[in-house]
């Protein structure tokens, strides 16, 4: 008596988090030491000390019924204001409260801003290799996913069959980068490229696209790659964010939705949202998380730890002989893996105790995710396992 | 460019949610101390002390990444535990870990079971009055809400209109005691008498029916009255719980689903609700907040304070004329409207700056809501308005 949608859910799970779970077991049977558990971006370095005295002072400072209590489903005023202005200062933007939706995190952004724009039937690009709950977010509203192929050296996305995939049911197009699953950050001159595309198609169809940025490894960039801000780019551009890396906090739900006042319908857009928000059971964000995070705008997380991880496993690889593409940014190697079936290759990193995401799961067979959001002693012990890896290929 | 459900939900958007909105613009024009706001159901109790000391421990004895990290979808394995053990103890219960899946409030929890069990075109069948939302709830999964009469002198279900109402195509059924608009908590017999009627229909339709119980007023019952717990009276019995009043946290959006072991594919729902709460994009109830809530089970919220209200409102209004139902429960007061017109009188009441909830908002017209989780001074400032609102009507 499930539902048919749950019944075909249940038999294609995300493979994520299956292993996750699979993670967590091997760690009890082996011992955690003996486990390189890739599989999942969980952040490896604790919340920046001002964030907890953050919550200490809440808790002493705020009357409790404000701190704990509803506030509109858009999310506490003030804490909406500080994210605009922080914003405004470092983007030039000039957002104000009212642009801003505090979300439980950016997996309830989107599905929020989704709800708003999404009829069923209508299409939803995304560019692969891509975040696979994306295609069960369409899918809560009847809307279907249609994958852009990536260029298999650069993995920017081709342009050209971005073009060629645009109907007229195009409603939405999702974009990520710093990118989930391959770490590659899209060029300027990609973004200028994906907005001339959709600026063109919105003349051609008649109608609106909105450019979807979920943002989640936004601040996590390397080699001096600047941080960007896609609204500038395109005027239809809604942005998700979440706190889950840039502080540390994924367990705790915590992001936001920025609609840019230049976007179409803004204004039914920011209701609309707001609205999900309430009737899809969120509610509003969590109170004390979005009134601490308010106050740790400024922090950053420690990106050097994630930076050493990221030369040391991406060095160690390919000296190894895997063909790697260098990560750009977010906390994840994207592996070619030596044999077709990527699925064989990560069946025989497990028997290594090796734990990574097959390239399927983000619709882009024959490469492997590895996120290498651990300590820098799990790369340095899994690299002779990595070793034993490439011997069983010939590398 | 938005959806054309969200187009229709603009227009018909939230009683409770906009009065909530003019409420406070009432305060500021008015000043706080004129405005006698009756309209949402925000806990006026602080949460109990117990709650912020759990917090700054936790801060301070656990890990970080522990803390504030992904764990399974249905939250952590030992808050799980703490409840179930916390559930069996209060209710001979025999719970573990894997029935409780930790949800974002109790409207994220009903969210994720209705994925899991609804399907295009399935009915719900509600006890009117009831909470709007339900309405959105089934709505987001394409199910429709079939209301069901209330005996409009005890407020408990017309259980001759409920049978009545279940069809083929009834897949769950609704309740809420203590109940959500009127503060009437339904009798055993009632439960009774709702439970052998599905018995009945399950047979005679051949399918199962789950009963779908929304219990964030579990623990505020007055007079003596005992808290209930539904899987006794009823195999296939689903709870959604939430913090929201017994802990006064409504804006940190925790609580909890049960899935008992006896009730209808119940591995299959545990299964499909886990992976709803992650689809649906809560991903997992908020971590910090689930671990201080396992360290509060044993806290009450301070049921004394609401009752004091309760006695004061419903005498005070019965003294001037008004007819109220008395409330066992919760923290409504049920009014019937002296004008056929409910939204008439309501106008009236904001003309003296009392703010009530229409019962069309209920499904029930003819009646108001006043949610007396305000501050006590408030009851005793608002009585005057309210004699003054008596006079309007001859009473």
């Amino acid at each position: 008596m499930i539902s048919k949608k749950i019944e075909k859910a249940l038999k294609g799970s995300s493979a994520i988090r299956a292993m996750f779970i699979e993670g967590k077991e091997m760690a009890e049977k082996y011992g955690a030491e003996n486990v390189f558990d890739f599989s999942l971006g969980n952040p490896a370095t604790p919340p920046p000390e001002a964030f907890h005295q953050a919550v200490k002072d809440l808790l002493d400072e705020t009357d409790s019924l404000e701190l704990h209590g509803y506030m509109e489903n858009a999310g506490y005023a003030d804490v909406r204001s500080a994210i605009a202005e922080n914003l405004n200062r470092r983007f030039g933007t000039e957002f104000d409260a009212h642009n801003i939706i505090m979300t439980v995190g950016a997996a309830g952004g989107l599905n929020t801003i989704f709800k708003t724009i999404l009829d069923p039937g209508d299409e939803v690009i995304v560019f692969a290799p891509f975040f696979g709950e994306y295609r069960q977010y369409a899918a809560n509203f009847d809307a279907e996913i249609v994958a852009v192929r990536p260029n298999l050296e650069t993995f920017q996305p081709d342009i050209k069959d971005f073009e060629e995939k645009i109907t007229a049911k195009t409603k939405a197009v999702i974009i990520n980068t710093p990118n989930n699953p391959t770490g590659v950050i899209y060029k300027q001159e990609t973004l200028r490229q994906i907005a001339s595309v959709l600026e063109r198609k919105q003349a051609e169809f008649g109608h609106d696209i909105y450019l979807v940025s979920d943002e989640p490894y936004r601040e996590l960039v390397y080699d001096g790659n600047k941080e960007e801000f896609l609204t500038k780019y395109y005027r239809n551009t809604i942005v998700g964010y979440s706190f889950s890396k840039s502080l540390s906090l994924p367990g705790e739900r915590i992001g936001y939705v920025v609609v840019p006042g230049e976007a179409a319908d803004a204004e039914l857009l920011i209701s609309g949202i707001e609205i999900s928000n309430r009737t899809l059971g969120f509610v509003n964000a969590p109170s004390l998380i979005q009134k601490a995070v308010a106050r740790c705008l400024e922090e950053k997380t420690d990106v050097g730890f994630y930076d050493e991880n990221r030369k040391k496993l991406y060095e160690g690889l390919t000296k190894l002989g895997f063909t790697c593409i260098k990560p750009e940014g977010a906390f994840y190697l994207w592996v070619k893996s030596p044999v077709e079936e990527e699925e064989e290759f990560v069946q025989e990193g497990k028997k290594l105790h090796i734990l990574m995401v097959k390239g399927s799961a983000f619709g882009c067979p024959g490469f492997v995710r590895l996120a290498y959001c651990v300590s820098l002693s799990t790369i340095d012990r899994a690299l002779p396992a990595f070793a034993e890896l490439a011997k069983v290929y010939g590398l």
